[in-house]
């Protein structure tokens, strides 16, 4: 199923005991990472995640907690042998940002490929089976969400291909949703498969401040993982000026959004403890987590 | 006094317990950082220093283990509130390696300013109080040594200035090494001034090979801070290859040098325990440490 975990949870500055923001999610062993802030390979290092299969690392945007521990996770996947190509998403800015920072890791074993993605009509991509999709949010800087989908294919009803006798050898190419051609008799995938159903979907906001184009992009996800830069509601001005949300409006958006749970993630260095704040979103959203530094949580599809 | 703080002990990967190689140096209230990896600012941030009187950061080289921890430490300072210009000083490439690290921190509220160094001749230059000189070592890539002097002036002797007839409001000229004239008759500094005295000194060497040339450079430091990447013996070939050195390799130099204490630093993130190889070292050179993340010391000048 879908792994995740919260390597940092910090914004602007690292603490003690809060690396900056990145999430490490992992799908039938493959990974990719969203941000990459100071200190993400320690985290990794520190839940054993291994660095060779990650395939894509993707950015929100540019601010330099999102992106400071590139070269470290850059050269310990290297260390780790990797030599297939690597990819990295993010908003315009990615092939100068990724030029200026490579400096200092000239040699690599591996390719990097970049990959700048349109940011006003939003972008979609894959990443081995995760689809991911972008949205442009409202930031000091250039900043886009993302959504990611693992698809579920429609269960296969094994009684009516049995009904119309198609042979068990070819049930494989229609559960793909493939058709067949047995003994001059064609097959369709909808002759033996059920209802589509409900795959996973994940929503990843920092940094953002609220809208109603996030709350239908996020329509529906199992998790949202949201900045709350700020506990205090009195923060407002502040959440407003430098482009964050308030722990009240993460949650204003996480219901309006109809998700069915909310992890805090980014937190001010000026707030160390963001549990005593946690109240104020669950009394709007009452599923809502306080994020912490490998907080992990496995994604299962739902019956 | 001289106030060290190993802020990172760590070499090529930092581990959950061990930042990236940084030293901070402080001298009257104000401070330079030599090298600067991923987690030098959380560092700082556990032992209260601030940021705001850095002055000078200087780099021994450019492999990312000793630099990828600027930006965010860049961005510490102006947080901070600094204004006044930062000086980074490190050999060729610092301008090249700046402009692209920088490329995520555009708007510092204070001016950088990049010094390269000259290499095969060595470089002598102050920072505040404090003098620093540079040799050119054997590493992978070019990269230099450092030390750092604190002068120490000559005692001013009193009854040499009562038996002069000088009077008490000119000693401070002379005591500053000044000549003056008094009623038409002429002092000089030495008349009152004693022998000179030793001062302060300080080495650092990460990452280098062993050479007679580092002998030299570091005679009679106070304290070396020398890299050991690798305790065991048994790693020579490595050292070698990769331009380091083992523990007993330093601690010879250490004696050689004729140093008072010797630390060792930017351990292998093969070697989790250093500990376990220290009698290495004190078989050779029996006043060495092992370094650890914010190991402190303060040097004081010696009757």
């Amino acid at each position: 199923m879908l792994d995740l975990c919260l390597l940092g949870c910090g914004g602007t500055m690292p603490l003690p005991d809060r690396f900056l923001t990145s999430l490490l999610v992992s799908y039938k062993g493959r990974r990719l990472l969203i941000d990459c802030g100071e200190g993400t390979q320690v985290s990794m290092k520190m839940e054993n995640t291994g660095y060779k299969n990650i395939d894509a690392i993707c950015f929100t945007h540019f601010h330099a907690d999102h992106i400071t521990g590139l070269p470290g996770v850059l050269l310990a996947i290297g260390n780790a042998g990797r030599t297939e190509p690597l990819a990295l998403y993010g908003p315009k800015g990615l092939i100068e940002v990724i030029k200026g920072l490579t400096v200092i890791t000239p040699f690599l074993p591996y390719e990097l490929i970049l990959k700048e993605l349109p940011i006003n009509e939003g972008a979609s991509f894959q990443v081995g089976e995760l689809f991911l999709s972008t949205l442009p949010v409202e930031h000091s800087l250039t900043c886009i969400a993302y959504h990611i989908e693992v698809k579920r294919g429609p269960v296969f009803l094994p009684d009516k291909a049995k009904d119309l006798e198609i042979p068990p050898y070819y049930w494989k190419y229609l559960q793909r949703g493939e058709e067949i051609e047995v003994e001059n008799k064609r097959f369709l995938p909808e002759q033996v498969l059920g209802p589509p159903r409900k795959g996973l979907k994940l929503g990843y906001v920092t940094d953002a401040r609220p809208s109603d184009a996030l709350v239908d992009f996020l329509k529906d996800c199992h998790l949202l993982i949201c900045e709350g830069m700020y506990g205090d509601d009195e923060k407002l001005p502040g959440a407003i000026t430098y482009g964050h949300m308030l722990f009240s409006e993460a949650a204003h958006l996480a219901k309006k959004a109809g998700v069915h749970e909310l992890w805090l993630t980014h937190f001010s260095p000026s707030m160390p403890d963001p549990e005593n704040y946690l109240e104020i979103a669950t009394d709007i959203f009452p599923n809502t987590k306080i994020g912490f530094d490998r907080k992990s949580e496995k994604l299962t599809f739902t019956p």
